[in-house]
C-alpha cells in the first residue's frame, strides 16, 4: 500500500496510534494534503471530517472528554489553526489532551507575503503543555531520530500528569502530494514510567495527623471526569461525622451522603449559622467551580487549613487560604487517606445533612408554587431524562440551574467550565455523542445555541443526540445577576433579543423537531423527544425571560419566607 | 449624565474617539460591562452588538477594511478574545486598523481556577503591532497619566506607517457596574507627526538612474486600498514604452494601459517567449498575490533589480530577487518617481499589450464555446453587478475566477487576503455593507459561506447587501489543483460533498432567495436579484463540480489549442 512520501507525516500517524490515539478530527486544505493521506491510509485512526476548525476543535474535546483517550486534530496551514484557539483554551484548563496538529508552509516563507503564510508556531503557547515545530520531510541523518523523538515527547507530556493540549506544528515542502510505499519498520514507541502518584508514607503520617486535628473538614469537589476510585473513597470519607462533601453536579461523583446540590443547600443556611458551617480543614479538588455562593462564603470564611489536590507545578489558590498543594492523583491519594482516617466526635456532618433535608422541602414547596419559566422547566425536563444519559451542559445560566437539582440517573454530566466560554457546547456535545454509547443530551441557551450553530453542520450528528434549547431572549444570565440586570444598557447591549427560530434551524440541519410551551404539555412532550431513536432531535423550551430573572431570585429568598 | 466609575474605560472611549474611531463591534459579557456601559453612553461612537467574536471580529474588519478608518472591537474575558484571533491574523497581513479591547479578570486570579480566566494578556503578541496590559480602576497617581498614555501609544502605534491591530487587555475589579457623573475634563490626545514618507533627493535620483538602466519594467500591484494618487502615477509610469503594470482585481487601481487580468494573459505567453517578458527590473506593491502563476513565472525568471515598496521593517522577498526596499509610502514615492523618469526605446509594454489582446480574444471564445459552469456563471454574473457597487470575494477559488474578468464597473474589490483565510468572508462583507454606501455584493464559495453562517445572523443585515454562493459541491479548488485532484482521498477528506441548503439558509436569516441553474435564465434571475431593494439578497448559482475543474484546466491550455 503507498501513502504519502512525507517521511514525518508517517512517523507521526504511526506513533499516535501507538500512543492510543484512535480518533483525529481533520479539515479539509491543500497544505496538509500529507496529513490527510497519512491518517485516511491508516486504519489505526478514525477520521472525522469537519469544515469549521473551532467546531472540529470542540468536538474533538467532547470526544476525548467522554472516551478518557486523547483526540488529534489535523488542519492546514493559515487562520485554521487560530480558529482551534477556544477550544484549546478550554482543554488546557479542563486536562484534556488534544493532540493539535498544524501544517504549515516551510519557515522560509513566513511573513514574506505568500499565500496563507502566519506566524503559526507558538501561536497557541500560552494554551498548551508544549509547542513542537517541525519539518514533514527528512532530508539529514538526524531528522527521523528528531521527529520521533519529538512525536513521542509530545504524546507523553499530554498524557502525563495533569494531561493537556500539546501543538505540533508541521512545516510542509511543495510538491504535497507524491506517494511512497507505506513503511514496513515499526517506528520506535517510547512508555513512560511515572513515579508514584501519592506522598511517601511519612508525608502521608503527617498529613493524617492535620485530618484527625480538624473538627470540620469540608471536601470540595469541582468537575472531574467520572472515577469509581474516587468515588469509593469519598463515600467512606462522609461516612466520618466530621467531614461533609459537597460535589458539584459536573464531578461525577455521587452517592449515598455526598451533598450534590451546593446552591441548594447553602441558600438555606443563615447568616447566624454561617460560622458553624465553616470548615477547619477545606480539601479541595477537580477544576473551577460552578457555584459562586460557596466561592464567597469559603472566601469570607477562611479555613485554617485548606489542602488542593492536583497534578501539576502551579499554585492554585481558589480560596486565598492554601496552606499545602498536595501534588497527587486525587484518587490514589484519598483512597489512603479515607483508610487512614477514622471518626471523631463532631456535628458537622449532621448540621449539613439537615440543612440538605430543609433545603430539599423548601425546594420541592417553592418550585411546586412557580408558573411556568425556566426554573419549573428544569424541575420538568431533568428527572425526564432516561437513566444512562451522558448529559452536557451549557454555559452560564444552564449549568446553574442544573446545579440546583439532584439527577443521579445520568450517566455523567460534562460543562466546558475549564474557562466558561459559550463557544463550543454544541460542538462538544456533538463530539462526544459521536463516540459515546448511549444517549446525549445537551441542554443550552438561546445565545449559546446560536453562536455555536456550526456544530449541527457536521455530517456525524448521531441519532442518539438531543437537544434542548433554552428559548428565553438570549443571555437571561444578565438580567438575573445584580450588575447588569438594572441598566439601561440591559436590552441593547448584554440581552439578545432575537427570537432565534430553533425550528428553521431543525429543519436546515436536518433535525427532528419539537416544542415545549408549559407545565401541561410538559409529560408527553419530553416523553416523546427522548424516545425518537431514528433522528437527532432538537426541543425548543420558551419561556418568559423577565419572571425567570423574578423566579430564580425569589428561590435564592426562599429560606427567608 | 451618568458613566461607569472605571475611569480607564472612560478614559479610553475618549481618546478612540478623538483618534477617529466612529465605530464599535460590542459582544455581550459581564466582565466588560463597564465597557458596554462607557461606549454605548458616548454619542461620537456607534455601537454594533454581534454575539460571535469571530464574527464580530471580521465584521470589524470589513467596516474599517470599507470606511478607512479605525473600528474598535470589545469583548469580555475568558475565550471571546481567542475568537477575534482569525480576523485579527487577517488584519495585521492585510494592515487594517483594529483596536482590540478585551476585558479581564484581575491579573491575581490569572491560573487560579476562579470562572473564566486565561492567559489573555499578549494571546495575540502574534498577529498585532503591540500588547497592552492595564487596570481600569486609577488608584495611584500615576495610574491616570500610564493609562491616557497607553492609550494614545495604541492609536498611534495602529494608524502610523504600515496600519494594522493593537490588543488592549483591561482588567476589570467588582463591582462592575457602578455609575459616577460623564467626566468633564477632556482627555489630553497626542498626534504624532510623521516624518517624510519618501526617500531625500539623493536617494530618490539613484533610484530614478536604476529606473532607467532598465529597458523592462515590470509594476506588479498587489492588493491595496483605493487610491487616486497612486492610481495616477501608475497611469504615467504605464505610459512609457518601457514600463508594464500588472494590477490584480484586489488591487483596487485601474485605467487605461493598466493590466488588470494577469492569469488571463500570462497563460497565452508561450514558453518559447517568457524570456522576452520578463522583466529586468521589477517594482512590487501592496500585500501578497493571488495570482500562483506570475509569482512561479518571476520566481524562475529572476530580475536583476527587485524594488519592493512598503513601509515597515520587514524584508519581505516573495520573487527571491530583492535588491532595495523602499520603506515609502507606495502613492507618494510613485508620485514623485513618474514625474521623473522618461520613456526610452523599449518594446516591453507593447508585447504585453499585444498578448492582452489576443488572451481576451481566446477568453471569449473559450467561454462562448463552454457549457453552464462556473466560469461561464462568472462570465454573466460579473458583467451584471451594477455600477458602484463594492465586490467582495472569498477565498480561494471565487477571487482567482474573479481575476480573469476585467469588471470595470465595480467601485472597489477586495478579498481577505492577508493570509487568505475561508473563515470571514461574509462577515467582513457584512460588516462593509453596514458602512459604505451602495451596493455590496459578496460572491462565495459553499464551504466559505457554510463555515462563516454566523455572519449572517447579526441585526445589521443592509437590505443593499447581496450574497452570491457558488454551489459546486464544497472545495472545487481540490478538485483544480494538481496535488489533490487525482487522491483517493478528493471526496473523502478534501471536497466536502453536502447540499447545502441556501434557501434554508435564506430562510433562517431573512433574505430574499434566488437560484441560478443555467445560462438561459441568467439574466433575468440576475436583474431581479441585483434589483431587490428592501432586502438582502442571497442568489445560489448551481454547478457541476467534476465539468467545473475540466473548463477551468481547458482555459489555461486554450492558448495552445
Amino acid at each position: 500500500m503507498k501513502t504519502t512520501d512525507k517521511q514525518g507525516c508517517n512517523i507521526l500517524v504511526a506513533l499516535l496510534a501507538e500512543h492510543g490515539v484512535k480518533r483525529v478530527v481533520l479539515s479539509p486544505g491543500s497544505r496538509n494534503a500529507p496529513l490527510l493521506m497519512a491518517f485516511s491510509r491508516t486504519p489505526d485512526i478514525q477520521d472525522y471530517v469537519v469544515v469549521d476548525e473551532r467546531t472540529a476543535a470542540f468536538m474533538a474535546l467532547g470526544m476525548s472528554q467522554r472516551s478518557g483517550e486523547p483526540v488529534a486534530l489535523v488542519c492546514t496551514s493559515g487562520t485554521a489553526l487560530l480558529n482551534y484557539a477556544p477550544a484549546v483554551a478550554e482543554a488546557y484548563y479542563q486536562h484534556i489532551p488534544l493532540i493539535v496538529i498544524s501544517a504549515d508552509r516551510p519557515m522560509e516563507w513566513i511573513d514574506q507575503d505568500d499565500s496563507q503564510t502566519l506566524r503559526q508556531y507558538g501561536a497557541l503557547s500560552h494554551f498548551v503543555k508544549r509547542s513542537y515545530n517541525l519539518r514533514a520531510e527528512l532530508s539529514l541523518p538526524m531528522d527521523g531520530w528528531y521527529f520521533n523523538r519529538c512525536i513521542n515527547d509530545a504524546l507523553l507530556t499530554s498524557l502525563s500528569g495533569e494531561k493537556g493540549p500539546v501543538h505540533i506544528n508541521i512545516a510542509v515542502s511543495e510538491p504535497l502530494t507524491q506517494e511512497m510505499d507505506m513503511p514496513s519498520v515499526r517506528e520506535r514507541f517510547v512508555t513512560r514510567i511515572p513515579s508514584s502518584s501519592i506522598p511517601d508514607e511519612h508525608s502521608m503520617k503527617l498529613l493524617c495527623d492535620e485530618f484527625m486535628s480538624a473538627r470540620k473538614v469540608l471536601v470540595l469537589v469541582a468537575f472531574s471526569q467520572p472515577d469509581e476510585q474516587l468515588s469509593q473513597a469519598l463515600l467512606r470519607l462522609a461516612e466520618l461525622p466530621q467531614v461533609v462533601v459537597l460535589t458539584e453536579s459536573i464531578a461525577n461523583v455521587r452517592g449515598k451522603n455526598l451533598i450534590p446540590t451546593i446552591d441548594r443547600v447553602y441558600s438555606v443556611i443563615d447568616k447566624a449559622e454561617w460560622e458553624d458551617y465553616a470548615p477547619d480543614l477545606l480539601i479541595t479538588l477537580g477544576g473551577s467551580l460552578v457555584s459562586r455562593m460557596i466561592k464567597a462564603f469559603l472566601r469570607q470564611h477562611k479555613p485554617k487549613l485548606h489542602w488542593r489536590i492536583s497534578q501539576g507545578d502551579h499554585v492554585i489558590d481558589t480560596m486565598q487560604s492554601l496552606t499545602c498543594h498536595i501534588d497527587s492523583q486525587a484518587a490514589s491519594f484519598l483512597e489512603v487517606l479515607s483508610r487512614s482516617v477514622f471518626p471523631i466526635e463532631s456535628d458537622y456532618s449532621m448540621l449539613w445533612h439537615r440543612k440538605e433535608v430543609i433545603a430539599t422541602r423548601l425546594h420541592d414547596d417553592y418550585i411546586a408554587h412557580v408558573e411556568w419559566c425556566d426554573l419549573k422547566a428544569f424541575s420538568l425536563i431533568l428527572p425526564a431524562i432516561p437513566p444512562g444519559t451522558a448529559l452536557q451542559l451549557s454555559n452560564g445560566t444552564t449549568v446553574r440551574y442544573a446545579q440546583l437539582f439532584k439527577c443521579e440517573q445520568v450517566l455523567r454530566s460534562d460543562c466546558n467550565r475549564g474557562v466558561s466560554g459559550i463557544d463550543g457546547s454544541t460542538s462538544t456535545a456533538a463530539g462526544a455523542a459521536c463516540v459515546g454509547e448511549g444517549m446525549t443530551v445537551l441542554i443550552t441557551g438561546d445565545m449559546s445555541f446560536s453562536y455555536d450553530v456550526n456544530g449541527l453542520s457536521s455530517t456525524y450528528l448521531s441519532p442518539r443526540f438531543k437537544i434542548i434549547v433554552m428559548c428565553n431572549g438570549g443571555g437571561g444570565i444578565f438580567r438575573f445577576i445584580k450588575p447588569t440586570s438594572d441598566l439601561p444598557e440591559l436590552e441593547t447591549c448584554f440581552e439578545i433579543h432575537r427570537d432565534i427560530s430553533v425550528e428553521k434551524y431543525a429543519d436546515l440541519f436536518g433535525l427532528r423537531y419539537f416544542e415545549l410551551n408549559d407545565e401541561k404539555s410538559a409529560a408527553e412532550v419530553l416523553s416523546l423527544f427522548f424516545a425518537e431513536e431514528d433522528r437527532p432531535a432538537i426541543l425548543a423550551v420558551h419561556t418568559p425571560n423577565v419572571y425567570n430573572a423574578e423566579v430564580l431570585r425569589g428561590y435564592f429568598r426562599r429560606s427567608r419566607q
